[in-house]
């Protein structure tokens, strides 16, 4: 895999005020070892990430991934981010991609086992092409997250709002969706409710109305679904958050899943019955996705 | 943190028969970077692991370990783990350890992103002291795993029965047991039935029987619970797996959490409502499960 950069954050950085945080930032080789057996990270998955997508070096929305990075810690009890140091960690990564697109994935690690700090480090890598499936679509499946939609509200050990790195569940519905000869899953509640897919949000159209599932706990707040969502508002078109039933999926008048690297990917089909898909205005929501945001 | 040991097993060792898997092994510096920033453990918790007891040099009950191993790759579509490999290195690992008592550790990760193969692992590191806890016992609150008792069977890429490296959520329930003044969880299902703890099996006496929830998919096949029943039946004592609803823990006669490395620890409060401990019992199980166990 062709890498464009990785930098570890010293964690112990101060809180003064500085007007760089360079002297805490420790460039490694991508490819090398940089990190130890004992890492909770490998471990017990034990640690919260973000990932940015990168389009001609500009990182699309750092903002409300460095919100959702903080709001995961708060989630699992970690430490709280020290935000100014990765917003400059993530400028450095991106000054390193060049032109055309890539990630750039936080991490932020509970540490080495019976260590003193978290771990926490940035790498930048270039995207896969995704070019084909912003216009072809993705086949998905429905598969029951095996919660129901309450339980994020009276059991917040689950973690249910917060982008942890223990995603092997995540890999196992999307490798079950490819089993069923689809692209990829979306998680529905076990009382019959949408949630999000493993790496992505949904959106649907319902009519002249764009909905997505309420972010209330259940699913993780959408970066690229809300500003899509400020996109669809300024176009005059409607949106709404809602508890949405897994049975308005196969129905919609058009759905995408989205996320920060993909982008916008219509869904054509659920469960293996088509949906209609909005071509024109996929193609236009993902040139405003590829452009620069804020 | 002290380390005995670590070796990094390389994935594409010969399935031909030989004798020695040595030049197969790569010892590292436990405290050194060893994995890069692309392992998909980190990145994802996408992996499985087992720890196992350490007593003297005597690795404990390998065998059951490594057959857990291999079950846990085939629910993860993991490569059938070479077990002759992993416990050449675990004897390895073990002659490391010295008197006393130590935790071996066997991590096979996807591997890096992209990557060829799998990354596998093993470490030895002394145990914390357990002495006290086999016989003061644990105060456990009982939490909601948010899945009910029947979505192992109809879901499994939840990977209920596999023992992956996505820990963050055992993780978070222990430290909501420590913030209700207890020493650890029992995780219930959302319909009301006891699961395990998030790093042990329980036990209950019921009357004059012994229970644990059957492993039907839901939970970890525990290696400690097993050998505790077989000591168990040794005694004349009767054993059971069974369904066993969440309301029957506060009522027992005696309850246990069992695992690798702690061994039992006696339940003495469920909820903050004490149960009773059975102390010579308890004792007894101890001095079985400190002993050589094969």
């Amino acid at each position: 895999m062709a890498w464009h950069f990785a930098v570890m954050l010293d964690p112990a950085a101060s809180d003064d005020p500085r007007t760089s945080f360079a002297d805490t930032f420790t460039e490694v080789d991508p490819a090398a070892p940089a990190l130890s057996v004992g890492e909770l990270s490998t471990q017990r998955g034990d640690g919260i990430f973000e990932s940015i997508g990168v389009v001609d070096g500009h990182a699309q929305e750092v903002e409300p991934h460095l919100e959702r990075l903080a709001h995961s810690a708060a989630i699992c009890d970690l430490p709280v981010p020290h935000l100014a140091q990765w917003r400059e960690a993530i400028a450095l990564a991106a000054d390193r991609c060049g032109a055309g697109e890539a990630v750039i994935k936080l991490i932020l690690s509970r540490g080495v086992e019976h260590g003193p700090a978290p771990t926490a480090w940035v790498t930048a890598a270039p995207a896969a092409d995704n070019s084909r499936v912003r216009v072809d679509g993705v086949r998905v499946v429905t598969l029951d997250r095996g919660i129901d939609s309450a339980a994020a509200a009276r059991a917040p050990w689950l973690l249910l709002g917060a982008k942890t790195l223990s995603y092997a569940v995540n890999m196992a519905a999307i490798r079950e969706a490819k089993r069923r000869g689809a692209d990829d899953a979306v998680f529905v509640s076990s009382d019959g409710m949408l949630f999000e897919a493993p790496t992505a949000s949904v959106i649907l159209r319902i009519g002249d109305l764009f909905v997505t599932p309420a972010p209330t706990g259940s699913i993780l707040r959408g970066t690229t679904q809300m500003s899509a969502f400020a996109w669809l508002d300024a176009q005059g078109l409607v949106t709404e958050y809602r508890d949405v039933p897994a049975s308005a999926l196969p129905r919609a008048d058009a759905a995408w899943l989205v996320s920060s690297v993909r982008l916008a990917a219509p869904v054509v089909s659920v469960d293996g019955a088509a949906i209609p898909v909005d071509a024109d205005l996929t193609r236009r929501m993902n040139e405003y996705l590829l452009g620069p945001r804020d």
